[in-house]
């Protein structure tokens, strides 16, 4: 039977992230639930990586192993269909090498990059439109300076510093090959690209990049903040709302 | 006292529409409650537009006649702080001239101009992040096929056929001055231009506009649809959804 892969959508408000917790409805459980009605067998889903609550995916991955030997679209127009009224679509279903296979495909570990985009707001009138889906800064922000600092988070680091305490991964070092910054009238948009990120590091890091922004800190600061690998160390963590998981690369 | 002119910006989806209803909250009472817990005494909105229950605004145009002094910016700030939690704020609060002046300046009166933007998201996954923003279509639309025949609605016309029932304008004849149709990824944009519309003209031309786009009419049925001056012959009326009012002008 076929393997999977699916690229979702979803807006992350309402859920308590990605994973199933006891405490809310997950997006892992809207979707597995829409796959079991779809195939009439319970299934597991595998996914690229776990969002928070209240981040947002536009194109999140996550593969499982089918009952069935339907068409991809078939797949997922029926699990769309009864993941309906949940805010989660499958933008598109791909049939990917299963475990029968010499290089199986999985979500998570044939992953090779991820890229984020964060979107702030910055304007005196609050979110009104996009509310739940921007961080909504009213202060005036230099985005030109953001740009320019978040370069010295660029390349291999130990990024404790940007790292929330309950991050369960078994180092601190990553390597950073993209943090741009850059404005689109009221808002301004961050990019970051890594093979992987560590758990809250993007939203640490913009929190970071805001006090430049606001002219609290320069680069310097943002260096020194890194240097001393301590999360006290960095700016604030920037809210769930304006986050999105934009894209899973496999391959070279 | 300053008469101030409002441009607001609302997600029209938890409103009953802009104008003050028994059953339900409308932007009109939302924003004036918030001037009266501003000002402390009650106020009256004039509006350049209503908008129908669900159809949200970019630039809505309303004014209304201070009993403070107060810079506009303070207007804005404080109004918006008495709206919470409401999806609706005031983007910017500027004086006007108000009774005693030659030409006192009128939300409505005054307006020469009014731009929309209809968003159609054309895929097979349903709206997730953009729900209740834009009319989900499935079927591919051809955005060419619709610009095209999009031209046969410019100028000025007796629009009865995309008119609702229930419109209490004095005559059907209004001049269109631009109608673009336009595809940006997965969505179709509309932009729609007039000194002013007529109740429901814009939802009711766009969704003959998407028959064209189905293939199942030609630029020579819209056409004969509007020459025939009857609403039945018209399209289905598009989902209130999909509509922003982008933009009021006023002056030359």
């Amino acid at each position: 039977m076929p393997r999977y892969k699916l690229t979702l959508e979803y807006d992350g408000t309402d859920f308590v992230g990605w994973q199933r917790q006891t405490n809310g409805l997950s997006v892992q459980q809207v979707v597995e639930e829409a796959i079991t009605a779809y195939c009439g067998q319970a299934c597991r889903l595998h996914v690229a990586g776990r969002t928070d609550a209240g981040v947002h995916a536009l194109g999140q991955v996550a593969h499982f192993d089918g009952v069935k030997d339907d068409p991809p679209d078939t797949v997922r127009d029926a699990v769309n269909f009864h993941a309906k009224p949940h805010a989660v679509a499958i933008l598109a279903a791909e049939i990917v090498p299963g475990e029968e296979a010499e290089a199986p495909f999985h979500a998570r570990f044939s992953a090779t990059s991820r890229s984020y985009v964060y979107r702030i707001l910055n304007r005196r009138a609050p979110a009104v439109l996009d509310r739940g889906r921007v961080w909504w800064t009213p202060k005036p922000l230099d985005a030109r300076a953001m740009d320019r600092a978040a370069k010295v988070l660029l390349g291999k680091h130990d990024f404790t510093t940007f790292r929330a305490a309950e991050c369960q991964a078994d180092s601190p070092i990553r390597t950073l090959d993209r943090l741009d910054v850059s404005r689109a009238g009221e808002e301004i948009l961050i990019h970051a690209h890594a093979r992987s990120f560590l758990h809250h590091q993007v939203r640490n890091m913009v929190g970071s990049l805001a006090l430049v922004g606001l002219g609290k800190w320069g680069a310097k600061d943002l260096e020194q903040a890194l240097a001393a690998k301590n999360r006290a160390a960095g700016g604030p963590t920037a809210p769930a709302a304006g986050l999105y998981l934009e894209r899973v690369g496999y391959g070279v």
